[in-house]
């Protein structure tokens, strides 16, 4: 019997279909595999991206050129454009604002070939305190209410280049999704004066059939809902609203729960394509008791998704209890 | 510069990217081809199916033989069972039930090559007609909540057998899209005391700028604020929230509308994969002032969607605009 199953944030059901049961061989999967070749991202072609904004490199090497850890770059062909007044019109009974933000890349590593489950883990760190400094960059600007980073590895979650990179939307609007997000946690803290995260942690902790690893700091874990085959979420033990707060000891945690989630993924599902989400509150709100952020990934293995996109509504062939332990068995190298 | 537009329904916003800009040229594009071959749905081989709920056949003609119309049986894989009590538990924090629902297939035309495009108006309006009838049959059952409608075209947007088919699934809750269209369309008719599609109809009608075909029923648009590349939408001009309550006259104008813009997306896009999806109120409503039922096309043209899935977040590369002007000019046979 299928399995109707709901999220407990947002409230939307899935169904865990049992009579399609995949296992992760079951799936179409055309593995990620660096090709190499010119790229614009690579050490010695810093000209051919619009001038850095940010980068972390030894003190007294010059700004666009070679030497870098990170480099944070505009997007050449941005969503979003960060000059100019915003403004909100009506046309009729529709609205419409002008595309003011900011869209920019994130080149996570020097190496072309770097993944997240094959860079040292000390560069997934420096790529988190990058996100985070842009984004308390970006929240100088009362403009811009929500900044949503993400990672599409693989061509197909959306990539277009291979080199390891993750990309910032800083947006006038705070996303639906987002919304939702926000507004579940917060009709759960009214009726029970805790956070929904900090209830999943727990509950998670105590039976653990979900759980696909944990460190000091963080718990990884398949949802209960999950919309996707191996969606699996990385939440921070610690309440907190927002990435760009945590403390700064906390990156070395997060990037090893990414580097070793990254690399069971590749052993179990033979190099998926994948997206990152890191999901936190907007950047104006302050503190709150009932938000907690938190990073989503989710895998691109169903070759196609249907309909899913235009309902809301997601049919899951795998159980999370069964992604969570083959993941967790996954043995990679630590 | 890109323009931000909010979905008046929903409230989705979505950025119309010109940076990026789409003609239907530039998309990746894995065109749809019948190929033939042995197909389960095809007349003489109706054992292959499991036995029909419905087929429209001449009179006096055998159950599950040849000479049908229409025919509607039950998904060899379903993701919902029709059989067992609906039953509600509690996991902790966490809600679930069983899969109980109905998981139908509409094969909508016997012969092995037809596509909207293609078939006679004639053979489409017998498949709206057996949709029809399987709702009105299965909201008989209390249990069930919701009939979502909905047609995979081509291997790219989700179908596993070439042979013109759509599906129906019927659940035992409202889905989450759902259930924010009618909290949408409730609050503008709180607010105005008018229903939104109709007011979207008197809009587009009178200035046509996003209106790709019209006849006496039904107008076919770009919606304002599309996730997709050329999104369309079908709007019936007459207020009705269910669309089992239509008239019967009304699903001559329907298939009509259905061929034609099949034939516009085909001759513009070169025969692209496409989800439709009819957006209906869930089937124990009584009739309602403010929603207004209307069928979704979505073809699937940007290869990967990247992470639009886990936001809300859309990022549009063609305006509806440009869209309805390629469709509308695109010259079809009648």
């Amino acid at each position: 019997m299928p399995d109707l199953r709901r999220d407990p944030i947002t409230g939307r059901w899935v169904i865990i279909s049992t009579q399609r049961a995949h296992r992760p061989q079951d799936f179409i999967r055309e593995p990620v595999r660096i090709k190499g070749g010119p790229c614009p991202f690579c050490p010695g072609n810093e000209s051919k991206t619009p001038p850095e904004i940010l980068a972390y490199r030894p003190e007294g090497n010059e700004h666009n050129g070679a030497g870098w850890k990170v480099r944070v770059v505009p997007n050449r062909y941005p969503a979003l454009e960060i000059e100019g007044q915003l403004d909100r019109q009506a046309e009729g009974i529709y609205d419409r604002m002008n595309g003011t933000g900011a869209h920019e890349v994130v080149i996570e590593s020097p190496e072309h070939g770097d993944t997240y489950a094959t860079m040292p883990e000390r560069r997934i760190e420096d790529a988190l305190f990058a996100f985070r400094d842009r984004v308390t960059d970006l929240r100088k600007d009362t403009r811009l209410k929500y900044v949503l980073i993400f990672k599409n590895h693989g061509e197909g979650a959306g990539a277009t280049l291979e080199h390891a990179h993750s990309q910032i939307i800083a947006l006038p609007i705070v996303p639906r999704q987002v919304v939702e997000e926000l507004k579940g946690a917060r009709d759960y803290f009214q009726l029970k004066d805790r956070c929904i995260y900090c209830d999943i942690v727990h509950q998670e902790t105590r039976s653990p059939v979900r759980v696909v690893l944990e460190n000091d700091n963080f718990l990884v874990v398949a949802p209960y809902a999950p919309r996707f085959p191996f969606e699996t979420w990385i939440i921070p033990k610690r309440h907190d609203s927002a990435f760009e707060n945590s403390p700064a000891d906390y990156f070395g945690g997060l990037a090893r729960a990414i580097k070793t989630l990254a690399a069971k993924l590749d052993a179990v599902l033979d190099f998926p394509a994948f997206n990152m989400v890191i999901h936190s509150a907007p950047v104006h709100d302050h503190p709150t008791e009932h938000y907690h952020w938190h990073v989503e990934f989710m895998p691109r293995l169903t070759k196609v998704a249907g309909f899913e996109w235009g309902t809301g509504f997601y049919i899951n062939p795998t159980s999370p209890e069964e992604a969570a332990k083959f993941l967790r068995d996954a043995k990679v190298k630590a």
